[in-house]
């Protein structure tokens, strides 16, 4: 049997989607229902993938062709090369995913020396007949001749500027003349031939030159960026030509079934009148609103209004459409399911269920978490291009204005007179902490999205603009690349989504989405706000479907009071690190630096109560709700002074004969004592807690003795203990030991009975390999993917975004960074050893994951399919987590192997 | 039916070991032997094991005991208690395993103040039978009463001080009568009773003694060094007292049946007249040669050596014996097979062949890989205990003796004038590696076993001590704890396999071995030394017998051809990196520093003859023979000038007004620009390969083009390309596809027809759970178990050793250093894991391991069972991974759970 690879639009339906592409299907669509279709037909991608394959087309593929050619003919009762009255057809490239603008389209084939005369004669319009005629020449010479295209846009400025004219319109029927004639000796002299008579010829060279056009670098380029698959191939598209431009009774226009920005409802759409598509699309002329056709032309606006309605229910979703009214008559050249903004989708999903048109559960997979994300940051009101000053890495989304500080001292400074701040450094480091808890947003001249600043910035959802290479960051200063200085305490406002840094007070608004999810979005701002009223409607049916539970990652009791109110069922990461920062580094200084046990006791005695405070307030703030506090994790010396710039001090003050202070001396000692290679894989975590015998259990004490005193107030505390780096079970062991050792004595001397389980994080390939000893001992797992990510690939994350991870990802090698969206296939394999090895030994393992991944959409889709219990994330990220993982469970997690 | 826990010696045999203990199954052996063995019985370890789980002795114990003891007086026609001749018995533990001197013995059971009498009367000697109990009460006091032993000495000291007496030897009877009274006296003041008399009740409380001695701290400290389970329990065997000190026909001592040092035949042994065998521990008299007892005792002698003969035929090994001669009669007290030193292994497994009392395969399994690594190390001859100056950790064993260089250039100068060189550092660095290549030792104050120092001196089979933290290493002298100086040219000797440190020119002896396999060794001296022979026949038999091949890791022609005569079968890793240091230097800069293409270029363009002789060099050297090239793999700023001196000099320079030259500026500036927080995780590797345009196609021209240049020249070029450090097959593919194009372009210019393997590093935990995909593409894998350790751990070589490792060995977290010794159940697993995935998808994929773990036996033993081809190690490693392949092939192996 011969394959048939060409279908009549009669033929088709939206189901043929991987034979017909987009356009095709629904051309098809449109037609089955009734609808004004021009008559034509779809040659199929495997027509194009054979001739991709071959080099050349199926041999039967020009008699059916031929045949469907005929049968339009037949039904438009024009014929294709006819002198007299001829058919003129559209050839478009329409594969299964939409790649606007990527490959080809010829229009007006069928037009030559003879058929322009009829056409001319038909229409009463030489003019257009001569236009037509000088732009399939031009396109059909750049599109399937290969002639470079300003070669044709040359000669046409030539051509206006000797006629004086202003604007294509300008030029007469005289002009286009001469400009078909200079048109076609440039089709001689750069491909030896005439420009061909044969429409035929036309024809199949177009649909050639489309299915070539699959393979286009521009083509290859797009489909890598947005993972279409290479062997997909194009659909084809012959259509019968209308035209727009004939006259008050003609028109052509774009729609939308409902506001593809807000979602809102009601007709949306802009036409011309007397004119063709590229008219639109170039803004020659100013579109007039869909609405205003009721005036003019009421039948055919009421037709469209009819049709559009008819499309959304039959496609119950947004559609977008392209028509043209030819002479009286309404024609519809394409249709498919909208493009919208993330509010929009919001919107549309949940007006769709209230108006019965879907399900809710259809509602929830028609948003998604990354779109969730957008909603929640502050945004820029209006454009202001002209006072932009420098472009860095979009590392932090949101939109942040305040004053410069180029210390983390100047911006505490600032914030405590009330200013909203933007911190500026050429990187960041733990010491800006506060800082940055003090800043609106953070600019710095280093790093990229995963470097100190950007996770720290995210991790508070604060805006952050990193790598802005062209600004040079002074004491007192930063300097752009044109030289423009700006001074501490300039206004900056920064766009962390677009990566854009402006001078001065840039207008912004803050999401009410976000002011909902915290508590302080009134209820007339509520009402008064239909986006408010999608969003909450999804997030909470997601709450229904979910199997995975959000916690949050906050280390003080207001980032827990927050979490609690954006729904986070508990604290899946109090960071503890943070704690030793500020007015108790001299405390922690003076517990490194200890040369006894007695001085070393002394400073960890100063240091319980201020712990136990510090459990206190975040236990309380999650009464109910587990609460698992990490032991201090990194290595004790981040929190000690620069070893290099001391080193540089004490030699300079040698130098130049300066008393060398005693006290530095011995911390350099101390610091080169400490030094380590890679601190990343030295004495940090556990290894801290084996080695500084004391440190551990001062935490453990006063998480148990908040727990105690928490209980004794009638509250329900669940603090759970979790240990940072294991990778072996014997770290574990003793840790746990003497951690029930603790509660046990707590329990005894309170006379309560705290439960305070102790689990380990699992962050290093050897706990994953090994979670069947470690399983065992500890009673949860969670998972770092963080650090996991760094020890699996070998990647350091304060250094490779910098130096490496841009290159890789344009070049492909990894689809997105690993620290962005959790690594399937390397990182997540030894997740899914761990899992499985882990609930082998102890099915019920509480295992839940915790790193950055945890607020990211598509790492979250994979954690629900692996079978985690609970994802934990920065608060700002619980809303999305939770509709993330609704979704994850309703369409079940098919994470694609992205590298 | 009631369990037996009692065994009469002639009721065993040595296949009960776990039962009788190691003593008790060979008393029981030589028993059923027909040899003389003083009558006795062994209680089991059963019995033992149910004392330390209940408390109390089976019930049937002493039932048994009692039945067995009468049998033991029939046959010694003495009666246990009997006043007028007593049996007397000694209680000793004797475990599964050997622990010397860590459980409890009790001799003289059965004397009391009856008793006593009747011994001293049929021995006619009452001193004899006074002191036997004076040794009674004070052994029983100490080990069952528990009373501390200093106690009985200092009464000892009084009563022999009262009495003027030198020695014990010199008391009198009346004066041990004194001695007793006051050690009952003090039975009594401790325990609040009186020494027992009932001797029944001396031997229960002796055998309960023994069973608990088994978890004394010391013990269960000795086991888990030793790595003996706790749960075996110990034997205790009750056995007739003979005396060999009742005159001259009596005599005590040992024997083996060979010299268990150098393993040479003949008879050995030392023994005394008239004494018991705790006066030939106590070293009191100078004991005799076996040989002597010829003249005074030729028929004991002689029957003696019978016994020893058929002892050794029967063991089929090296026996070491106990025996006392009790007038005129020779009694065996123990036997059982003998420790020896590595050179007595191989050279009695060898002779025991020649002799055809074993076969080579068992000869083969009494050796080990790690006996051999000890006997190819130079030693110290002697002992030069005085000129001790610092002990540090052992990094590389061997023997070193040179002049002090305390940099790298000294130790270069000192080389090229001819002297031996010891470099002393405080740590090193890879700009050291000049001054390493030139001395024959190297000694560092900071840093442990798997510093640079320690790695690159086992790599380089050169002897290291590191972390001798008690010297302080200046510019031209270092200073050890005492405020002994040492200075540049002082010659001073370092035992890389004690530690220890000695001031001056100890004399040193290099390893007859080690020349032999480097070819160094004479004919005449091969022909004077059997341990030659000995090593020689069992490498090459396991040679026979190994299924893992052995290649080398070699950076050098040199090196090379060393490895090709320690029996290489090729190169596993030739590292590149070294080859861009020295005179190279500048270039790299240049390359590193390249501001543009052309710079960069010509950089590279200046590189590629000098690789390509580095090339031609090493693979002629291996012709024939596969050599794996490693493109380059470390962070390019180690080539460059330490950052933290550079900002002190130019910050100094500042600060003293000098002018700070523009050079170093700009190299400043460069360095900081390329600073990495942790250049393990950072930019090196294929990522260097990949951002670095230009790099790795230089290298892999450079093999291409030496490869060519000796095939044109007659010779057979084996060279293979390893990818280092690839995380993704995505990082691999454009390298491979580079590669295999400068290959076929290489082979059509030269007209060659060169196959040159394209193979990757498995060193990164993701290239392990993806080598189902990197397996598609590279053509070998070589498992680079260094820094597959340090990711799959999460630890810095370079960092943990100095600051955990130790401290994790010593509490047991760790078993051995997983830098040392591979770790089977976590980096082992990832190796499993991807031998499983690659050889999936490419079952002829080879595979080798070039880590340091390729020359250590136990790591050697577990890349054998899991299949892997080949290892490849240092240069002088090749012979022990040799043997051990071989032993490997013939055990199979058992790694054992070590954590």
């Amino acid at each position: 049997m011969t394959t048939k690879f060409v279908y009549d639009f009669t033929e088709g339906d939206r189901g043929m989607l991987d034979l017909l592409g987009g356009k095709g299907a629904n051309l098809s669509e449109m037609t089955r229902l009734g609808l004004p279709v021009p008559p034509g037909f779809t040659i199929t991608t495997e027509a194009c993938l054979e001739f991709l394959r071959t080099g050349s087309e199926p041999a039967t593929l020009y008699s059916q062709v031929w045949t469907n050619l005929a049968a339009v003919e037949g039904r438009s009762r024009r014929y294709f090369g006819d002198a007299a009255d001829p058919l003129l057809v559209s050839v478009r490239s329409g594969a299964r995913f939409s790649m606007p603008g990527m490959m080809d389209t010829v229009l007006n084939i069928g037009l030559n020396d003879e058929t322009l005369v009829g056409l001319a004669r038909v229409t009463s319009n030489e003019r257009f007949a001569w236009d037509s005629y000088r732009r399939l020449i031009q396109m059909f010479g750049k599109t399937v001749l290969d002639i470079e295209g300003h070669l044709f846009e040359e000669i046409l400025d030539e051509v206006k500027a000797a006629k004086g004219a202003e604007s294509d319109v300008d030029l007469k029927v005289a002009d286009l003349k001469e400009l078909v004639a200079k048109f076609k000796e440039l089709v001689k002299k750069e491909t030896g031939d005439e420009f061909p008579q044969d429409v035929r010829q036309q024809l199949t060279l177009a649909v050639r030159a489309v299915f070539r056009s699959w393979n286009t670098e521009r083509a290859q380029l797009y489909r890598r960026q947005e993972r279409i698959a290479d062997d997909l191939g194009t659909a084809v598209n012959v259509c019968t030509m209308v035209f727009g431009n004939r006259g008050d009774t003609s028109g052509t226009g774009v729609a939308f079934t409902r506001d593809p920005a807000t979602g809102a409802a009601g007709e949306y759409g802009d036409w011309l009148p007397n004119a063709q598509g590229e008219d639109v699309v170039a803004g020659i002329r100013n579109t007039l609103k869909l609405a205003d056709m009721r005036d003019t032309m009421p039948e055919i606006h009421s037709q469209l209004i009819s049709i559009m309605n008819l499309l959304e229910g039959h496609y119950r979703d947004l559609c977008d459409i392209e028509f043209t009214v030819e002479e009286g008559k309404l024609w519809m050249l394409q249709t498919r399911v909208g493009k919208r903004t993330p509010a929009a989708a919001f919107r549309i999903a949940a007006e769709f269920v209230t108006e019965g048109k879907i399900s809710l559960d259809e509602a929830l997979q028609r948003v998604s978490g990354k779109q969730l994300i957008n909603l929640m940051f502050p945004r820029f009101v209006g454009s202001h291009a002209s006072d932009l000053i420098a472009v860095g890495i979009s590392a932090a989304p949101g939109a942040a204005v305040g004053k410069v500080a180029l210390t983390s001292a100047k911006a505490v400074e600032f914030a405590e007179q009330g200013e909203n701040v933007i911190l500026v450094r050429r990187e960041t480091n733990p010491d800006d902490l506060a800082g940055m808890v003090a800043s609106v947003g953070i600019l710095t001249s280093r790093g990229g999205k995963t470097s100190h600043a950007a996770v720290v910035a995210r991790g508070m959802g604060k805006t952050a603009v990193c790598g802005a290479d062209t600004i040079t960051v002074e004491s007192d200063r930063f300097t752009t690349a044109s030289g423009f200085t700006v001074r501490e305490g300039d206004v900056i406002a920064i766009d962390g989504t677009s990566g854009e840094v402006f001078i001065g007070d840039v207008p912004v608004t803050e999401s009410n989405v976000t002011r909902y999810f915290a508590g302080s979005l009134s209820d007339a701002e509520h009402a008064a706000d239909p986006l408010v009223s999608a969003v909450d409607l999804l997030v909470s049916h997601a709450d229904l479907k979910r199997r995975l539970g959000v916690r949050a990652n906050a280390d003080t009791a207001q980032d827990a009071a927050l979490a609690r109110k954006m729904g986070a069922a508990g604290i899946g990461l109090a960071r503890t690190e943070h704690m030793f920062l500020g007015d108790r580094r001299s405390l922690v200084e003076a517990l490194v630096l200890a040369e006894n046990d007695e001085a070393k006791d002394a400073a960890l005695a100063a240091l319980l109560p201020l712990q136990v405070e510090d459990f206190v307030g975040i236990i309380r703030a999650m009464d109910g709700l587990p609460v698992v506090i990490r032991l201090i994790d990194p290595p004790l010396h981040e929190f000690l002074p620069n070893k290099e710039e001391l080193a540089i001090k004490v030699a300079v003050a040698r130098a130049t004969g300066q008393k060398v202070l005693e006290s530095d001396e011995k911390l350099l000692t101390a610091l080169e004592r400490m030094h380590e290679a890679n601190p990343m894989l030295g004495l940090r975590g556990v290894r801290l807690g084996i080695m500084f015998q004391g440190l551990f259990e001062m935490q453990i004490k006063a998480i148990v003795e908040a727990s105690a005193i928490l209980k004794k107030q009638g509250l329900n505390p669940h603090a759970e203990i979790m240990v940072p780096l294991v990778a072996s079970v014997k770290e574990f062991e003793p840790i746990k030991r003497v951690g029930k050792q603790i509660i046990a004595d707590a329990n005894q001397r309170h006379g309560v009975d705290l439960d305070i389980p102790i689990g380990t994080m699992i962050e290093l390939p050897r706990a994953a390999v090994t979670a069947d000893r470690i399983g065992r001992e500890a009673e949860f797992f969670s998972f770092g993917t963080n650090d996991l990510t760094q020890t699996t690939w070998g990647f350091s994350r304060d250094d490779v975004e910098a130096s490496f991870v841009g290159e890789y990802l344009e070049r492909g090698i990894l689809g997105t960074s690993p620290f962005e969206t959790i690594d399937a296939i390397g990182v997540g394999e030894l997740m899914k050893i761990a899992i499985e090895k882990g609930r082998s030994v102890n099915p019920g393992l509480t295992l839940g994951a915790c790193g950055e991944h945890g607020g990211d959409p598509v790492s979250i889709d994979f954690f629900d399919a692996v079978g985690l219990d609970y994802v934990s994330c920065s608060p700002f990220r619980v809303p999305v987590a939770r509709l993330e993982a609704g979704r994850a469970a309703l369409i079940g997690a098919a994470v694609s192997d992205s590298r």
